[in-house]
């Protein structure tokens, strides 16, 4: 069958698969000097946020990425008080992160404040975090950003988009090598890592290459499914010096815990880490 | 953008989200008694198999699904048998089946002769297990045939269509009744049971139903992540009166591994019992 371009938003993934919904609305479309941003509200999926052409926000299903991205690490690790995080514009991380109290200070390095304006704009409740008093908003390239610390953080998430235009230099090793500098020796760094189904080389690659940086026993893949993007299975990796959330004990997850999350739980914790053969595989294909 | 029809398939789900991959090639396009059937060639999901226009096997995807069905049943219980496949015509979960040498015999109900010679012909490697000695096809609707069974086979596996056209029958309680008194006491049996993402109100209703005939710490719902499948997370439900897959040892599941997987291991088995909290929601409104 065709989908008619005027009921239909359509992402092509590399021109060989495509993923599209019906909507109903189109409610903001613009050209940023990085990016055309794009909001539509659709029935199935809630209302979307398209970057590039690209899936980046759903209503539907966003909240799995956004709390994979954050609870994992947030229930790892002892104690988060200083966190940044790179990209995630729209706020969603953010959101999460400061749902844990104990967080003092959150800078959110993003590249494009048009995607933060229509984010706030559009998606008020999966940017609600954005508003809370201990996060700063900084408009700068993450990757220059980053290199100006040195034993700072507790935390850092790299929320990127994927390694093409604005997302390309948060898949440098140099960038990898700013963000371990940047860490506490307590801390842990959170990657985005791709689709190991649709995108096998970048995955292996970036984990590669996160392992040559981290150490092999300490730059850990691990997954969840988000249905908008390309391959469905998403991949996220741990990476830390001090900390292995394999071994954390559930009673110690469960204490860090925050309430009313939708995807994350301790059970999810233990299962996520655990990787199919094909993944496992790509990863020794790399070695 | 738009997709050109003549290059690219597209199953759009509910009119509401639409997969859609680019073909090289149609190679087979026929109408059987019971739906329509299509085999393309596709670079990013290899050979695909439609049925009634929707995604039913992918060379690049499919052993998932045919390794999630199969491998959790077979390595959680002690000893398999006799075992009866209902639906399953492309042969993959029989494939999976004949890997475990101590089956002695496996049936295989497929209402549809025509999406088995079309698998015969177009996947071989997928459907080579259904030219195993062991295994008997039958061609005849699924739920008339198990009603004549009374406590015969140590396994069941339900690799049934969506609950529409053929595959309706196979989402009655009367059908699962008839599962049960098939079954060794000793056994289980598994069913595909929908997509918790795009399909709640059939995934709630089914594990609902399952838990009421087999009972509700008995009927346990498992994940795995299909691409191709709308939603791609996908759940299967492993139903026994006996043999609990998430009590099951470690080893006692390492000793029941067959070689050669790319996607099941002790590990997955361990984690894809983890349900996400909102799949526990939507189980808990159903209760």
């Amino acid at each position: 069958m065709s989908l008619n371009q005027s009921e239909w938003f359509t992402e092509a993934f590399q021109g060989k698969t495509a993923f599209s919904v019906r909507y109903s609305r189109k409610l903001y479309d613009s050209l940023s000097d990085f990016q055309r941003i794009e909001v539509f509200d659709t029935e199935p999926m809630g209302r979307i946020l398209i970057l590039g052409g690209c899936f980046m926000v759903t209503e539907k299903d966003s909240f799995v990425y956004h709390e994979m991205l954050v609870h994992p690490a947030m229930s790892a690790l002892k104690e988060v008080r200083k966190v940044l995080i790179i990209g995630g514009g729209d706020g969603g991380a953010v959101t999460e992160v400061v749902k844990h109290p104990e967080v003092e200070s959150l800078v959110l390095c993003e590249i494009d404040p048009l995607v933060i304006h229509a984010c706030k704009d559009y998606f008020p409740s999966i940017s609600a975090g954005l508003n809370d008093p201990r996060v700063t908003i900084v408009n700068d390239d993450g990757a220059a950003f980053v290199a100006n610390f040195n034993n700072e953080f507790d935390l850092i998430l790299v929320d990127s988009t994927d390694p093409v235009g604005p997302g390309q230099a948060l898949f440098e090793i140099s960038f990898y090598e700013s963000i371990k500098r940047s860490l506490r020796h307590s801390g842990a760094a959170v990657f985005q890592t791709e689709s190991p189904f649709f995108m096998e080389d970048v995955f292996s690659e970036t984990v590669m290459n996160l392992k040559r940086v981290f150490g092999s026993q300490t730059a850990l893949p691990y997954l969840a499914t988000i249905p908008s993007y390309p391959g469905g299975l998403w991949s996220f990796t741990f990476c830390s010096e001090t900390c292995s959330p394999i071994l954390a004990a559930p009673d110690s997850l469960q204490k860090r815990l925050v309430q009313n999350l939708k995807y994350y739980s301790v059970d999810v914790h233990r299962g996520c880490f655990a990787l199919p053969v094909f993944v496992q595989q790509l990863l020794k294909n790399s070695d």
